[in-house]
C-alpha cells in the first residue's frame, strides 16, 4: 500500500493523516470527542495525564486541521465547548478500525509477543 | 463509543492500540512494513526525517508489541530484515480507513477549514 508513498512521501494518505492526528494525546482526542461535544474541564478529567498546555495545544492543532470545532457560548461564565466537524467526524469512523483492534488485543485474541 | 472508557481509561480499545501504535514514527513504521518485508536501511530511506536512534527505538517497540517482527539471516554481511507478525497485519488493516480518510483530504474531498 506504499507505492504511492515512495517517491512523494509527503503526499501520500497516510502521511496527510499523521500531520492531522499522529500523536497519542491527538487520537485520545479524537476518541474523546467522538463521544459528544465536550468542554474543556471534562476533557482534562478523561485523560488525566495530559497537562492543560498540553492539551491546549493538542486541540488547536485538531482545530486548524479542520477537524475539531471551539464554540464559546455566551453565558456567564463563558462556556466554551469542543465538537467534531463533519471531517472529524469522518476522522473518528476511519480511527474506529483502530480502536476495534485494540479491543481485540485487550480481550487477549492473539498473544502480544508470539502473535 | 467512550463509555467503556470514562471509568478505566486504561483498558479502552484506543488506549490499548495508542500503547502499541501511538505517535508518528510508529504510524509512518506500520504504514512501510506495511508494504512487505524491509530491511534498515530501506526503511530508513523511506522515512527520510528520523534518526537512525529513534528509529531502532520504536522497531523495538513494535516489536515488543508483537506486531513487528526482527530476522537476521546469516549471510556475510549479515541481513537484517523487518516484518510484521499476524497481529501487525491485522494492525495495519485496521490503520487502512485512516490513510483512505488523508487520501481523501489530500485530494481536497473536504476543505481543510470550514470542513
Amino acid at each position: 500500500m506504499a507505492d504511492e508513498c515512495d517517491t512523494e512521501h509527503s503526499v501520500c494518505g497516510m502521511s496527510v493523516a499523521i500531520d492531522v492526528v499522529g500523536g497519542k494525546w491527538k487520537l485520545h482526542l479524537m476518541w474523546v470527542l467522538g463521544e459528544g461535544p465536550q468542554r474543556f474541564g471534562r476533557i482534562r478529567a478523561l485523560l488525566p495525564g495530559v497537562s492543560e498546555k498540553v492539551l491546549t495545544e493538542n486541540l488547536r492543532h485538531l482545530e486548524s486541521h479542520g477537524v475539531v470545532r471551539r464554540e464559546v457560548f455566551p453565558e456567564i461564565p463563558p462556556r466554551v465547548e469542543y465538537s467534531l466537524t463533519p471531517a472529524g467526524v469522518e476522522l473518528a469512523a476511519a480511527l474506529r478500525p483502530l480502536e476495534q483492534w485494540g479491543e481485540r488485543r485487550r480481550d487477549g485474541l492473539f498473544d502480544p509477543v508470539s502473535a
